[in-house]
């Protein structure tokens, strides 16, 4: 069975508190929220601002997601001064802005360690800490989930019983949502059923700082953005309301048709009236750094009654210039002790025959793909590009630039984005939906009806397959595979270098019906100009070294590990093991697999995605399908759900995935 | 590779026009779209109620959508009038509601033969027609394929050149959309990005008869059912601005201030300000049992730039009271020629031991499913249901008379209801979440993360899963193995019976984790009162016939076509196969298969699941990982999108996967 991997949660682990930034004078006295509630509320503007500056300290040696984590600070003081959150409970929507919560929540002190290896998540954790309600990552899911904690309290116990006679009932639940998030669909849903529910005690606080990762997209941001202004409207309305109640004859007349009027007020009142329309009590906007404010107004909207919304208006990189100034690059920081991992750098490798060493530039999968669709969208004027909030992740803010009437960034919203790419495709166009696999996972049903089903030519560019390191479990894209090969005319595939990936795309934008194009959070060797390579038939896999005994067959970038893993072999046992390179998943090239399995004593699968439905399993049921009988050995990923290391490269290592791993494995097999 | 299996959806194929109704006059007359444009407006209302009379007179005989179609005359017949659908582009959400559109594109003589076998299909369905843009059945996702229709001709070429200066640019691409579908998550996706990207010749027409399968629930459909009597509020609203108008002076300063208040006088006179808000122009409410005033109001909007909202108000069931009465009896109806599945039958069997006949009851495992967990439901009062807009589907409308506060119905709103879960469950609830195996589809994302991340006991009860009969490709429930097995700490089982389902129930219901228990559509037979049974064991599966040579391995209600292949097989061949219940999907009981493997020739799997990815391909994994070599026979559904028949046993026979097919592909390979 499955257990998950929880010891690198312990903050008692082996990061001790000496690598920790000074704390400022109030917030050392802070061990919990229960000291928070102790200060007086004129003693919190100090606070929050060491906080700030603790989190500045931290982060930037650290690296981690600062812009948002400093525009949020005021509001979670706020939060915990206004709750007890073990009887009470807050759920964070995304939690990339949990820094503050963590700190007044005991785990200051390991903040330094945050998305490191042993170290405490980036995100919100549940064997992390009782504060803690869900692990998180995917946009959009915390009204909802909130909605469930609260109605949930009516059928199960309060976590902690009431201590005063305010505090009888049901606890409160709050859901603290970022403008982006609340663009998505399931945002939208929960808003739509906590409406209708009407349950008080349930409050969604609403964190508008006019960014998501990129900029917020979207009619709806639009509408925010409208709110912000509102408060001209909002004068120019009461004059209306003066005017009239002022005019006593005709005045009197339409007063007295107050309660028919009740609606057509109540906009002229109140900005938020996509909200109320909704059956929620909008309030707002509100200066989300005013942290007294903050608090005062948090007090007045515990005595109402109905679902609360309060929209606060906040910085992205409050109190850090440069963080502000640049929302998507303070989004997530680089320590800036280290080098960028982005920059090219010189390596030097040994070629497939291993004859003799050539030094090569390094290139992230990421930008194979953008300069390979970049090259495709030149020759084809029908090629479009797709991202869900992402085009930095996904390497297509250059596309953007070059071709933007050919780019669409739908925010956050994975199942309307590939909907969308199936009417595209439908009217004859080219698009490419470049989308983290983790992410794809939202728009599953969308890939399966408005895609596959239609036999639609829609590309999907599979960014993060794999585990991702620092971010953790929410953010590991391991179960693509499963999810998409189960779909009948699917075709997947994964390069295992810069060169494959052009050739890949290139055949992908050729074939008529849903390609799934897969690679991972990682480097690749950028491709010479003439390089020549085999073209791709559909699901053929290439021969990359010709051997005995031991087959090694990976998938993607993983074909690098098997051959390093053969080096390794042929050293230590004095035979020479094949390699190939799998290239497809879907179908697996099943004559290959027959002749491997006709050949070697051993097949060796080699896959970066969980290893139940996966790439090896795919091998399996071909195997089984020819009858043909193989010894064959499945490395992937196991099933349990991975924890945050520093790099994919140490959790591969970890996991006995990388190429000295393999070699083991296959050593622990073949004696 | 994969192939559809189109061949049912020929229009010429078997069924004869002989067994159609009589046409009227007009409509007898009417070969495609161009014969409804031909027509003088003034004729269309006796057209309508033509079509109307041909439905009627079709689907009381053959069964299907009735009333969602009954509603929706007039609106398709004035959208053929004012469009040429082969250059313009109509996209059908959910597309049950497609009847008279298939009458008025060529397929009136083929109705008669719809969700039947080799008849054609009850939705949209590319393969049939070119006015057929998807093939659709899950709701909500028209309006994002249709901005990908709209965008996509941006980048290829019309379908059809434009023949007059009108229609010149690009084609036009409406959607319809139903009130309860406008409640999904992804039509709000849709919606915000229509809105943002402000594209002319895009229209929704939002079909609002204030149903979906059961009444829409949520808060927009409070908004939407406000806005029916918004004509109130309206007239009430001129009277402000006549006032404010006729005061000279002071009425002179205040419009002087117009552009100031455009906002709020917009939201005066516009009753759908949600879509305002969000860069849609809202036009409605209007009649849409109107046809003349639909023409005309088509060609006026046809003059309008950037997106537009159609709001129009119907009546499900329109013209035929029976339906109108009793609208989700009217969603679905059944052939009055045939008696109902539903009700209790006698069935004559014949016991594990083949040696004597029982006569038992026969119950849908629907019904039963429902009767188990009312039972538990009475022992702890922690248990909650939710349904995703299926309280009837789904077995669980007693449910919600017996135990209101503790029923959660959220509408078409899959994501939401899972996440919902998941809180529920964080908070010491037990919800059961009864949602159909295709529908789980699109909640997949938040099954990773807001429940199988956290492992929080959330029991999935998967009705539909497997091959559905008559609703075809969109509806059939085989990927819920492959998709939810990779996620680790996920249990998978699959009652046999009635008896079984009760175990289950308890088993998941006492299970610390999240569990998936997967049944079909089908029947089963109802348990006796005091039948001893063993306990359930986390991935233990169950002997039901211990036999030589041949193991047959049953997932679910599968195993009942296991016993019947094993006493074919024993006439045939003269000797008595092993029979097995798997009961569990994950964890499969490895022991359990070891043993077989050791003990008999061939192991053959038998699922109602695609067999990629499905339950014989954790059964291959799970012998590979023991190193247990075993000929294995994996039976399932083929890695193809299976059309519509009669029935799942139709289904089932057709691709071998009944008791003679399995009998006969056991004894190919045994021979």
């Amino acid at each position: 069975m499955t257990e998950p991997v929880a010891a690198a949660h312990d903050p008692r682990s082996k990061h001790s508190v000496s690598g920790a930034p000074a704390m400022g004078n109030l917030l050392a006295r802070v061990g919990g929220p229960e000291d928070v509630r102790a200060l007086d509320k004129r003693e919190l503007p100090v606070l929050c601002a060491e906080v700030r500056q603790f989190i500045l300290d931290t982060v930037l040696k650290t690296g981690g997601h600062l812009g948002s984590n400093l525009g949020i600070v005021e509001t979670t003081v706020a939060l915990h001064y206004c709750f007890d959150f073990l009887r009470d409970r807050l759920v964070f929507d995304v939690s990339h802005q949990v820094y503050p919560h963590k700190i007044l929540t005991g785990r200051g002190a390991q903040l330094h360690t945050i998305r490191q290896t042993d170290g405490i998540s980036g995100f919100c954790h549940i064997d992390e800490s009782p504060y803690d309600m869900f692990t998180a990552g995917h946009a959009g899911t915390a009204i909802s989930s909130a909605l469930g904690l609260r109605c949930g309290f009516d059928h199960a116990p309060a976590p902690k019983p009431a201590r005063t006679p305010e505090e009888e009932g049901s606890p409160w639940v709050v859901s603290l949502v970022g403008d982006a998030g609340l663009g998505a669909g399931v945002a939208f849903e929960g808003l739509n059923h906590a409406g209708d529910l009407d349950k008080s005690r349930y409050m969604v606080v609403l964190n508008d700082n006019e960014w998501s990762i990129s900029k917020s997209v979207g009619a709806l941001a639009k509408y925010l953005s409208r709110i912000r202004t509102s408060p001209l409207v909002h004068g120019a309305t009461k004059k209306i309301e003066d005017l009239i109640a002022a005019i006593p004859m005709i005045g009197g007349k339409v007063v007295g048709k107050a309660h028919e009027l009740g609606n057509v007020l109540r906009h002229l009142a109140v900005p938020g009236h996509i909200f109320e329309e909704l059956g929620i009590t909008y309030v707002g906007p509100i200066d989300g750094h005013d942290v007294v404010g903050l608090v005062d107004t948090l007090q007045r909207l515990k005595k109402l009654d109905g679902v609360v919304l309060l929209h606060l208006l906040t910085q992205k990189g409050k109190g850090y210039d440069a963080a502000k100034n640049d929302p998507e690059r303070g989004h997530a920081a680089k320590p800036t002790a280290k080098p960028s991992k982005e920059t090219h750098k010189i390596e030097v490798r040994t070629d497939q025959n291993g004859t003799h060493a050539v030094p090569r530039k390094s290139i992230s999968f990421t930008q194979s793909f953008a300069k390979h669709l970049k090259r495709c969208a030149e020759r084809d004027p029908r090629v479009v590009a797709i991202t869900a909030a992402m085009p930095s992740g996904t390497g297509l803010v250059e596309f953007s630039e070059l071709f933007p009437t050919r780019f669409y960034d739908t925010g956050i919203t994975e199942q309307h984005a590939v909907a969308f790419c199936g009417g595209l495709a439908r009217a004859g166009a080219r698009p490419v939906a470049a989308i983290y696999s983790t992410f794809l996972q939202r728009g599953y049903d969308q890939v399966f009806q408005e895609v596959a089903l239609q036999r639609l030519p829609v590309v999907f560019a599979l960014d993060r397959g794999g585990l991702v390191g620092q971010d953790g479990p929410t953010h590991n894209g391991v179960f693509d595979l499963a999810y998409l090969r189960t779909f009948p005319g699917f075709v997947l595939c994964s390069p295992r270098d810069d060169a494959e990936m052009g050739l890949l795309l290139d055949f992908a934008l050729r074939h008529d019906g849903p390609v799934g194009i897969r690679y991972p959070r990682a480097n690749c060797e950028e491709a010479l100009p003439e390089e020549p390579r085999e073209a791709i038939a559909l699901g053929r896999g290439e021969w990359l070294q010709r051997g005995e005994r031991v087959a090694l067959v990976g998938y993607g970038s993983m074909t690098q590990e098997a051959l390093g893993a053969a080096r390794r072999i042929e050293q230590e046992f004095g035979f020479r093991p094949s390699v190939v390179n799998a290239r497809f998943a879907k179908p697996v090239d099943g004559a290959l697999l027959a002749e491997l399995a006709g050949s070697h004593r051993l097949l060796v699968t080699i896959e970066d995605h969980a290893i139940a439905g996966g790439f090896g399993s795919a091998c399996l049921e071909e195997l089984n399908t020819r009858g043909a009988s193989a010894e064959l050995l499945r490395i992937g990923v196991p099933d349990q759900f991975i924890e945050h290391m520093n790099s994919p490269a140490e959790q591969h290592a970890a996991l006995g995935m990388d190429a000295a791993g393999i070699a083991r494995r296959v050593a622990e097999r073949i004696r």
